[in-house]
């Protein structure tokens, strides 16, 4: 036998590296410093330093452990946007100083029906971004952080005309509406879908689906966001939910209505905007059940289907689309120091329509302290 | 201009008949005979004498004003079976002596969207077979009766293998299970399929499902009703659903379930039986709004679609798949005096699986007394 090349460093060989974090410490959601330990960088890893971390409802959910779930420390964050700094022997994807974003999975078991279909977020065994215990035991950290260290097949590749800070939220918000329209036939010009609900998933799913060539209507219970709906954001009509009048003129008109509402809103009434064979995609995730009666669904053959991100395939086409039609989430870009802050207002749906942290030139600045 | 021939008889000059039924006359929902006059056949009309027809759960809803919707004299029944006796003038696809059945529309519109594609079960203006204000103002009388009068449109040719008895409960049974397999593809060799609840739709949905070359497991609360599932519908597997055990072996399994549950059974546990992208399809019709944690839909992209019988191009097609597949119904077969005892069995779900009412040889015999 020849003689043995040297083994290249392996992934126990390397530094692990430590990182400032804001982290939540119970269920008051408040946001201090942390230092974290990342791992060290394995063969198939890419490092990430982070440069803006959008802030999405889950965030605050999970913060003040709403889902009774939380792993304290909690530190949240899963949409990442940020600049390759070192990757591991295997990766060929990506290289140093490459734009990439990270988003609400970083790790699956890459060999089931679903993984092998592209499919990671429907894996069983996958990984969270934060608040996740990883397949090496440790719990996951997410993007109001430094740096972080991810599997290349949870990284996905900005397209160079794609913005960091405006294209962060995509990663969530953005995929999270994407998927569903592609895969219920909502993304076929000519098409009439609703948007029900105006936040941070709702604006996005407006842009793409005039992206997609649909017919749009927003449907609100604030007759404030009409003028914006229309103007700003592209939509062609606006419903006030509280309008029986208008309510009544948009019956039977709807191929689809995309639901972003995560409050317990009775939902009978919005089945009766849907055309027959209309279909109501569930993406947010109210805390109550909801109640749907029978008639609602069986009379016109109404479908009410949940839809939860996407995979990493489905990511990368998402916002490679996004970046050919110039879609982005409008956001009130914030320091680090104003966190807390922003999480109030997003509480009070005060914001229009994402938070994004300025990761790169604020958090560092922040002392470290446990 | 040559001289006009002879005016064919039009509708307003030909006989109205009158014709035997049995009618609830109030919330009681006891029936007893009345005599009922069917209108005078129309150029596009069939008149079918009726030989036998199938009580469905839906008559007994209606019959005892459960759905607050009934309009007294009710003579339920849209499971019909019967031979042509006589065709208007504009009729070319039957002659008298064809056998036939007329399912739960008799009529609709006849020019909008849905109906010129075929879908006159979701036309907004569809006169149900019984209980329904026609086009002419008259309400509809259904099957329980000696005869009827049909736009052709709304008749089904029987296939000659098909036998009356045991086809007709397919008119509204089968339908109804056969439809949502075919546009939920659930209608793919090899798809895994469960069969929630083993009643009058239940039973059929399995033969079908077979008849499709899925994998059939029936789902229900009844232990006892292992055997016949396996042995004599061809199921492949059968679960109790109050056994956690077998409900945890058959998680994450199931491309599709056909729920014909009427019951407010808790919804979610059977929502955990499907693999990613799953459908539960919802075809019966509980009494109270079904409860839906939003989290059973959203984690693995689930969908709960509504679905109601089927168009008259679906409903040929259903049959004439039935007659080449062997599926019938399950039925005993009872006299016209038997009806209201049957009621009183079918209402406590002791039967297997469908009543069919022998129109022909019982019905004609009783007193029409109003």
């Amino acid at each position: 036998m020849a003689p043995a090349a040297p083994a290249p460093a392996s992934a126990g060989e390397k530094q692990q590296r430590k990182t400032v974090g804001l982290a939540a410490r119970d269920a008051s959601g408040r946001l201090s410093p942390l230092t974290l330990t990342r791992r060290s960088t394995g063969d198939d890893d890419v490092v990430i330093k982070i440069l803006y971390c959008g802030i999405c409802h889950s965030d605050l959910h999970c913060m003040k452990n709403e889902w009774k779930n939380a792993i304290y420390p909690v530190v949240p964050g899963h949409e990442i946007a940020g600049v390759v700094t070192e990757v591991g022997k295997n990766v060929a994807k990506f290289k140093a100083g490459d734009k990439v974003g990270v988003g609400c999975i970083v790790n699956s078991c890459q060999s089931c029906e679903s993984c092998s279909q592209g499919f990671e977020n429907h894996c069983s065994a996958g990984i969270f971004t934060y608040n996740s215990v990883d397949r090496d035991g440790t719990v996951t950290y997410g993007g109001y952080s430094g740096m972080v260290v991810v599997h290349e097949r949870f990284v996905v590749r900005f397209p160079e005309a794609m913005p960091l800070d405006k294209g962060a939220p995509l990663l969530c918000a953005g995929i999270t509406v994407y998927t569903p329209m592609k895969y219920h036939g909502l993304d076929a010009p000519g098409k009439h879908v609703g948007v029900l609900g105006l936040g941070g998933l709702g604006h996005v799913a407006v842009k793409f689906a005039k992206a997609f060539g649909l017919t749009v209507t927003v449907i609100s219970s604030s007759p404030g966001k009409k003028q914006e709906a229309l103007e700003r954001l592209g939509a062609d009509a606006f419903v006030v939910s509280s309008n029986a009048e208008e309510m009544k003129a948009a019956t039977g008109t709807m191929d689809g209505i995309i639901n972003t509402v995560s409050a317990n809103t009775p939902m009978a009434p919005f089945f009766g905007l849907l055309k027959p064979n209309g279909k109501m995609i569930l993406v947010g995730l109210p805390e109550n059940p909801l109640e749907i009666p029978p008639f609602a669904l069986v009379v016109g053959n109404k479908t009410l289907a949940g839809s939860n991100i996407g995979g990493l395939p489905d990511t990368q086409e998402m916002i490679d689309f996004a970046a050919k039609h110039g879609v982005t989430a409008d956001v009130e870009v914030i320091g680090a120091d104003y966190v807390n802050a922003a999480m109030e207002r997003l509480a009070k749906a005060d914001v229009r329509y994402r938070f994004v942290i300025d990761i790169g030139n604020t958090l560092q600045a922040m002392d470290a302290t446990e």
